[in-house]
C-alpha cells in the first residue's frame, strides 16, 4: 500500500529551539532511501505504507537517544487504490486549476 | 517504544456519512488486543510502536476493501522515555490539577 | 457556521511536564462556556467557529502568560452543511453501527 | 499574536478528486494578502493569528458554497513569545544544521 505521508516531530523537554532535531531526523529519511521534502511546518514523504512508519519511527529512536524525553508527532496518511499518485502531482493537480482559473 | 496514540480517519469517495467505516475501524481495533477509546472526533490508543501502527494501518486496508477509493488519516504518536505513561493517567493528571486549582 | 473541533496544546520550552498548561487551558475552555470535553489525547468543543477559535486563542494566550514561550497547537475543524450535528451523535452513531453488527 | 501556520482542508462528500477545491482554497488565501505556500499535503501560512483563521474560515466558507456538504480540516497553529519567527526562517534554520553536520 503506498502512502503519501506528512509529519511534523515535536521533541518535549530539550527546550525552545528544536531545529537540530528535526535536522537529526532529515539524515534519518536521508538514509531511509524514501522521497522526501521539507517545509516550513514539517516534511512530506511517500513510500510504501511500512517503510514511511518505518521512518518515522526511526526518526523518535534518534531523537530519543539525542536527549529529548518526550515527543510528540503529528502525521498524516494518505492512501488510495483508484489510481497511482506521487507527491509531486498533488501540487501539480492544484496548481493546473489554478492557471485554469486565472485564464477567465 | 510504547506508544500513546490518537488517529482519525477519513474515507473519502463514499459520500458523507462516514460512521460506518468508523465503526469498521473499531471492529479491527477490537481485534487488535490493543487498549482504544472511541472520541467525538477520533481513537485514542495505546500499545507498542508497531502494533499500534499495523493496527491503523489495518483499518485503512479495510475501509479500502468496503469500497473506499481514498483515505486520509491523521495520526498523534507520543513516546517517552522518562517514565511509563498509560493513556488513563494523562486525563487523570490534568484533572488533579485542575482540582487543585478549585480548592484556592 | 456552527463547528465540531478537536486540539491538542503542547507548550515547548517548559519542560516534560504538560498537564499544569493544560489544566490551564481547560480553565479558559470552562470560562468560555462552550461544550468541551478532555480526553487522552485533546480535547473535543463545539460552538460558532468564531468562538471556538477564540477559545483555544485564550489558551495560546493563556500559557504564554504562564511562561510558555512556544506553544504548538493541533485543530481538527469539522463543519456540515447538510444537517445539524451535535458532538455527542458522532460517538453514538459508531456506536449503533458496531451494535447492529454485533447482531448478525 | 503572530502566528506560523499549517492547514489541510479536506471536503467530504464530493467523491474523490479534491484538487479543484483546493484551488478555490488557494483563491481564497490569494486575496487575504497573507504570505501562504502550497506543499504535497496542506497549505503553509503566516500572519496575526485573527487573519489566518479568517482566511481558513473563508475556505470553509467558499467550499460549502461549491456545494461541499461537509468539510474537515486538520490545522497546525505555531505562536512564540521569546523572539520573532518567520515562516522561510523554519526550514533555513535546519537545513543550517544539515549543512554543519554534513562538514563533519
Amino acid at each position: 500500500m503506498h502512502a503519501i505521508a506528512e509529519f511534523t516531530i515535536i521533541p518535549i523537554g530539550v527546550g525552545v529551539s528544536l531545529s537540530k532535531y528535526v535536522a537529526a531526523c532529515e539524515g534519518v529519511l536521508e538514509k531511509s532511501g524514501l522521497l522526501y521534502e521539507l517545509h516550513a511546518n514539517g516534511t512530506n514523504l511517500e513510500g510504501e505504507w511500512d517503510e514511511v512508519m518505518q521512518a518515522i519511527k526511526s526518526c523518535h529512536e534518534k531523537l530519543h537517544e539525542m536527549g529529548a524525553p518526550r515527543i510528540s508527532t503529528i502525521i498524516k496518511m494518505g492512501t488510495r487504490t483508484d489510481r497511482e499518485q506521487k507527491m509531486a502531482e498533488k501540487t501539480a493537480s492544484v496548481r493546473a486549476k489554478l492557471k485554469s482559473s486565472d485564464s477567465h
